[in-house]
């Protein structure tokens, strides 16, 4: 029944959703293989795809995340349109979309949204064609991707950075809920794409208030057990812990 | 020769420019004036036009400001965009649209900007019909309003309280350079929408180190003359001029 409900040709929705697997930032990207005269091509994009008529674009976006991705309830906010001329100018991102969605395409304006979420067990990507993967952002400047995809990308990373700075007690909801000050280390590095000085940075978050150190250790570590920490949105709380 | 220019009939973008007189939040709207078989109305939008196929958004939103009102050079930042797929559902606005643009429109995503600007003399509205003035934006309730511009003025205003409150130094690009605390109070309501005690407001920004009380006064005051003050990025030069 879907092929019969209406696209509109000149509208897209793009979602950059980033998932944090208790190393490294990752981006989630659809493989596409395109089939050429030319021979075979094989690159990346976001999870996108142009709307239907009858949609908003909060609706859209999360219906294009799970038929292309399998993830769902994702919390997606838009972050930034995207519409210079010449972003959908690469005749293969045309020919491969007009081939997806039967529909002809010209010029087409993208609402990117962005999204983070802890990479776990509960995670698991579903797609019809299951060509989605996580990739580290690290890995991104050596991709072909499609459109102006590597610049959406950008632009999300920094539009999450920002959040993080004005509400770092988000950055919590990627950890476990005892985590070590490497664990929180990798984390914070991984989303600011810094690289911290172990000293530097246990001297600089244990002046947060808002960190409980608890009487448990982590074992199994090549070295010694770790102390874990507690998070405290309150720093009263915090301090009843030690 | 720009009537041949061809028309994206699917996305447009709107401009919610901000202006403070000194002593209200004021914004930009256009009248609408509409010759219908039914009788002649009258309406508010904001200054927004589908844009050319050829043209980014920054450049169709500064474009569309300057054709409809006249003001040129104004600091539009994208804030969001509005996508709805009733928004446009209205036939009059449809129809308006129609007339105006010379193009068949059906469902259209509007990518929306924000300014926040001095009204001074410097500011001059002139376009082709005149038609653009400011409104205070505590009488936009009692408005009749085109398509969903009560929405994107409303969120247009929520975007620019979060920016002021990440950096409150920007409100006072919005002062003359010596100003009293009467009028700082007048232009903090105004952008938040309060109605502060004024004691308690004077209290409260007296102990804010920026602010650098002059040996100079206002004159020509109804009551007294009031102590003039200057904003400064460093404390420590504002704590100088005392």
């Amino acid at each position: 029944m879907q092929h019969t409900r209406p696209y509109n040709p000149s509208v897209s929705v793009d979602c950059v959703v980033f998932g944090f697997d208790g190393k490294a930032l990752n981006v989630l990207l659809i493989e596409r293989n395109i089939k050429e005269n030319t021979g075979n091509y094989n690159d990346k994009k976001l999870p996108g795809s142009i709307i239907y008529t009858d949609e908003t674009l909060d609706n859209a976006a999360s219906r294009v995340l799970t038929e292309l991705t399998g993830l769902k309830n994702i919390p997606l906010s838009q972050f930034r349109s995207f519409g210079d001329p010449n972003r959908s100018s690469n005749p293969r991102d045309v020919l491969w979309l007009e081939r997806t969605t039967h529909t002809k395409i010209t010029r087409i304006v993208t609402v990117a949204y962005v999204a983070l979420i802890k990479i776990n067990r509960k995670i698991i990507l579903e797609s019809e064609d299951r060509t989605a993967n996580w990739y580290d952002v690290k890995e991104i400047e050596q991709m072909t991707l499609a459109f102006d995809h590597r610049q959406i990308i950008a632009k999300g990373l920094e539009h999450i950075m920002h959040w993080l700075k004005l509400e770092p007690h988000l950055m919590f909801k990627l950890l476990p809920r005892k985590f070590t000050l490497s664990q929180f280390r990798l984390l914070y590095d991984a989303v600011n794409q810094t690289q911290s000085d172990v000293r530097n940075f246990q001297k600089k978050v244990l002046q947060w208030k808002n960190l409980a150190p608890l009487d448990e250790f982590k074992t199994g570590m090549p070295h010694r057990a770790a102390r874990l920490y507690k998070y405290h949105t309150n720093p009263k709380s915090a301090q009843k812990d030690t």
